[in-house]
């Protein structure tokens, strides 16, 4: 199952899942490596003649949908009819989001369109979720939801940034607490219990959202359907 | 049971609760105006030497634990022992709040208390809930939420900033919508499903919050334990 994670592997998913793409659409454009090789793709069908209207997750996302020429709208203006996004780790359908902080804008918008499909590389995908919840707290509520993280065993790092001092800060304005559970064997359950935490903005965990995998791998490309 | 809501039943609930505040607490500030009461009798202890630090749930809150002279410390500081808290409205131990947009805060500190005691006039007080549930969403979700408490059978309203053109936008920097939703007879399950929403910061019901319930009447006070 455990490919390399190349890029190559990202492109081939990405392309599989632009294809997808029709005329007319209203389409959600996800954060991170792998869906930024599906923006450029819709970039160059828009410059083919492809009429899209697209609805960026993130900052990242928006820059690189105007570099590429894709029509924007919003949430606001539009409903998305389809959505193309990566992951940081992938077990079935479940998803662990939130490496590039954008988790919280990225949850808006896949669930808000009527099929999200996931594109990662075959390195992202495994048995059961492993990796560090990443959890958008409000500020005032970091110390609050760290001790909440810590009744329910898990552990909680406050995310450095590395080009200011002090935390990162989401594009929203808050913090981000990487928290680890070890193997998260009911991330149903525990994405219930991490929404229900007061000062918790946004978690890293996206169950029931995607429609459709799309898995980059050494020879081809493996979509599956939920 | 319902009074005529007037500020002397406020003092009286307000009275009850500060009375439950001692010398060494950490004591969570709430924020309206029954609690306003409670802030401005503990400044009074404090002048006679009652040592306390505050948290306070609101900018109006700190203004007046400072006009008041209560030292404050903050949640990454200090933990809490005691909340004094004001409610819209009160079923049982359920509490709704968010009148004034302040509900996000005020539930992070007064759930991070040991005891919650809320403070108010007898005309809060009602067999069900029925009052519209203020919702902190994120602004680019107001949309996607609204669409959601519709599916829910709720009716959303943006709530219309009256000394600015547009919305009221927090302390947080987020839009408020209100939500009705009729009767409510079932917090629990509404609050459950409220939380997982993406793009809504908190929301105003509070269940399994309150430890006492101090409620100001024409004569007395009432105190109910949960």
């Amino acid at each position: 199952m455990k490919g390399d994670g190349s890029d190559a592997e990202k492109k081939r998913a990405a392309e599989s899942a632009a294809t997808a793409v029709e005329d007319g659409m209203t389409v959600g454009l996800g954060t991170g490596s792998t869906t930024a090789h599906a923006i450029r793709l819709l970039g160059d069908r828009v410059e083919q003649g492809l009429d899209i209207r697209g609805i960026p997750t993130s900052f990242q996302a928006r820059e690189l949908a105007v570099e590429v020429g894709i029509p924007l709208t919003s949430l606001a203006e539009s409903t998305l009819d389809v959505a193309i996004d990566g992951a940081d780790q992938v077990a079935g359908s479940v998803l662990l989001k939130g490496g590039g902080a954008a988790h919280t804008r990225e949850k808006i918008v896949d669930t808000a369109a009527d099929r999200l499909l996931i594109v990662v590389d075959s390195s992202k995908v495994s048995e059961r979720l492993d990796k560090t919840v990443p959890i958008e707290v409000l500020p005032a509520a970091r110390t609050t939801v760290a001790t909440r993280i810590e009744d329910i065993d898990g552990d909680p790092t406050l995310r450095a940034a590395t080009r200011k001092d002090g935390p990162v800060v989401t594009d929203n304005g808050n913090f981000v607490l990487d928290c680890a559970f070890g193997t998260i064997d009911d991330p149903q359950n525990l994405s219930t219990v991490l929404s229900t935490v007061p000062g918790i903005v946004e978690h890293g965990l996206f169950v029931d959202c995607a429609d459709e995998l799309h898995i980059g791998e050494a020879t081809g490309v493996r979509v599956e359907q939920f």
